[in-house]
């Protein structure tokens, strides 16, 4: 493999080729700095990079000695621009923060770096994560398109193989549908298995970390990283195979379903029948109907309290789409509210209790393939998952019109978020291998001898 | 009135001064300086205070015309040194972030900033908030004995008339075993309707931000700059004092309640109908004995994602109680956490229900006074309270062994906080007139004139 195409392997693959001597740092983060300069012009994926420091950073790492460094050396990460670093700015897609924000680095940056991960730079975000209107970023796969968002910038760097990580935040569906637009993974555990301490706040019983990457071994390795822990230790790959169980949930948003995403569940439940696993059509009890409706009202008033220094003091500054949002808080009911907190709390474990009888839970994550445009999409099949603070996954796989990419989600009871990696990994590879996987991309074609995986 | 006892005031009582042009900034923070110089040696309620930088702030302060003053124009309020800020150091009460912490406003603060509050410094807490193992502070009405914690320098800075306000935070019984021990007032809103962003995490769920004073006023006043709101607007102090009907809910706990506690309900309970009250014994369903436990397995769970990080780095430069705490969590078990979580958030809205019959329920906070010794006594009368979200207040009024302080707390349902507030003023002046309210201080007794209302 040509130097120039080190950008393309995954981040578990560089961290091993680095461990073997067979790559540095300062080559790997040079082929994707390469990668960047050559297209972030056209899908400007970057709010903050700082190219020098970044060189910098990796010569230092490389003089790590091999017995000192930590289980995520090798790793490079991009920070979506609503987590705070103290290295680069965090303007959380505002001109409120354009300087002057605080500098410091949040709990899930800590983590990663205490691991021996380099942070590249900070990726754009919507404003405050809240808004439809995309920051200006490109859907690789066709610049006339949104890359979906928030996390638009996260979604569309990793897709354009400018990073092979990033992390992101979902409030509703700010990480899910950009993976799905993009066609990559992308990995929501459960809520505050990682402290959010540090990712701005948007709805404090919504927000949620998430990371988007090309590899399944890459989200593991970050878990590990994160210490993240399930209920019980996951089954191994060979025994999940056996007597696996998926449920086809629609859910009640199933009649705004695009061509593609009809298509994928269609195209899905055959492959897992193929493959020998059970596969059957379940609908939730009607009260999951609601849920909805009732984040909806969570955050409509918890974004009015985590924003509402901004609003007082920098309303002027914010888009009309933010600033009719946090009008309508002001006015807005604490006692609907509680009932939706309320309500949501006991959906919880009825749900967790639902899923534990089947190995994952397959669902849509998007209407259909990314709009053309600039807004950022429907985030509509994804705000019940959220507000249950249950493990997702997107695995990408199917295309639609254009031969764009489209996925499903894979969800499973709330800590179960390594057994849902064990999943993803096997049902990731038969999506990739059967569901038409895509190639299409806006950059040139990556050579025949490039994959994703080490194996 | 002479110069030197501007400290004795309230806040808001300081503020209509300046307001009508009898007091100055400068004066006023002199006045606090001045007590602070005479007594903190002893006391040692701040982590972190620089005089030279406050009246600098004062002078400004002084400066800015009068319509451009802000509703909390002359508040100076201390902050817990838990809560992040941008111009002092955070340190946790822990080695580790002794030097190079992050800088920065948490959303509190920058809120009363931007209404024209001066930060007098940060106030001493445990470490991280979570041992019971005192700072050093000691408590003004015995130097022998503790303020409680892990608000220690809140609780005794505001006690010893070197500040009229603090920020607090509470995860347990943080705040409210404090203010019992040293005879102020300390008010705990509905769980996030202040934005808990740039203070530290110690347990998602369950962190409250919390505020002490020795003023209703000046709680309603903060309030106010905080944007709080009701489900519905309170009544009239006047409406409220017809058929107003108290429940007197003594918990699980009571077996371990000393002579002072026990007392003080006896006599809130006389207090109360002499003034024509209905007051009522109530007992809570058998269900909510178990909260106490259950808040204890949530705060073991989440404090071990909230310092991961600082455990994993700095395990070393913890205390023995907290590397213990967070030892146990390593192998702590997700599903009694999850069970723990839904079995709490069923409880919410069942009290929020049976509040709603009452005026206000009215509740110990304390075993008994403060304990003598640096171990900052039992919260284990708090934990339900903060469990279920609702506002509470102490009252202080009472007294116990050698005529130190001891109070109640009054409860009410979620998104009641003003409602409570009223309650308070209420009920604030039966115990302060009838519950041998005390006056013993380790520093000089105010002058006769000197009172802490406005009337």
């Amino acid at each position: 493999m040509g130097r120039h195409n080190h950008f393309t392997i995954s981040a578990s693959w560089a961290s091993s080729r680095i461990e073997a001597g067979t790559l540095t740092m300062v080559e790997y983060v040079s082929s994707l700095l390469g990668r960047y300069e050559a297209w972030d012009q056209q899908v400007q994926a970057w709010a903050t990079i700082e190219p020098g420091s970044i060189i910098q950073q990796a010569r230092e790492i490389d003089q790590i000695p091999s017995e000192q460094r930590g289980c995520l050396h090798g790793f490079v990460i991009g920070v979506k621009d609503a987590i705070h670093t103290k290295d680069l700015p965090t303007r959380h897609g505002s001109p409120i923060y354009a300087t002057d924000g605080p500098l410091y680095d949040a709990s899930c940056v800590t983590l990663l770096r205490m691991h021996g991960a380099l942070i590249m730079g900070k990726t754009t975000t919507t404003e405050f994560t809240a808004t439809f209107e995309g920051p200006g970023t490109k859907n690789p796969h066709d610049l006339n398109r949104t890359p979906g968002g928030s996390s638009s910038g996260s979604a569309a760097a990793v897709a354009d193989l400018q990073v092979p990580i990033a992390l992101c935040t979902q409030t509703v569906g700010s990480t899910i549908r950009p993976a799905s637009y993009t066609g990559i993974y992308t990995f929501k555990p459960t809520w505050n298995t990682v402290s959010p301490e540090g990712q701005k706040v948007t709805s404090l019983t919504l927000d949620t970390f998430t990371v988007i990457s090309r590899s399944v071994e890459d989200l593991q390795q970050l878990t590990d990283g994160l210490a993240l822990c399930d209920v019980k230790p996951p089954l191994p790959l060979s025994e999940m195979l056996k007597d696996s169980r998926f449920a086809m949930v629609k859910t009640s948003q199933w009649p705004n379903a695009g061509p593609a995403t009809i298509e994928a569940m269609d195209r899905a439940t055959r492959i897992l029948r193929q493959a020998g696993a059970h596969v059957t059509k379940l609908t939730l009890p009607v009260e999951f109907n609601d849920v909805f409706h009732l984040q909806n009202e969570v955050l409509g008033n918890e974004i009015g309290t985590a924003l509402h220094y901004e609003f007082k003091t920098y309303g002027h500054l914010m888009s009309g789409d933010l600033s009719q949002i946090l009008s309508i808080v002001d006015t807005g009911s604490k006692q609907a509210y509680l009932d939706a907190l309320n309500t949501i709390a006991v959906l919880r474990p009825r749900f967790d209790k639902i899923a534990s009888s089947f190995t994952a839970v397959v669902t849509p994550n998007a209407v259909d393939v990314a709009p053309v445009g600039t807004h950022t999409g429907s985030s509509d099949f994804n705000a019940m998952w959220t507000a249950l603070h249950v493990p997702v996954i997107h695995i990408p796989g199917f295309q639609g019109e254009d031969g764009l990419p489209v996925g499903l989600s894979i969800v499973t009871a709330s800590f179960k978020d390594r057994h849902l990696l064990q999943v993803a990994k096997l049902i990731g590879q038969l999506f990739a291998r059967e569901g038409r996987s895509m190639r299409a991309t806006c950059t040139p074609v990556m050579p025949a001898d490039v994959t994703e995986s080490r194996r």
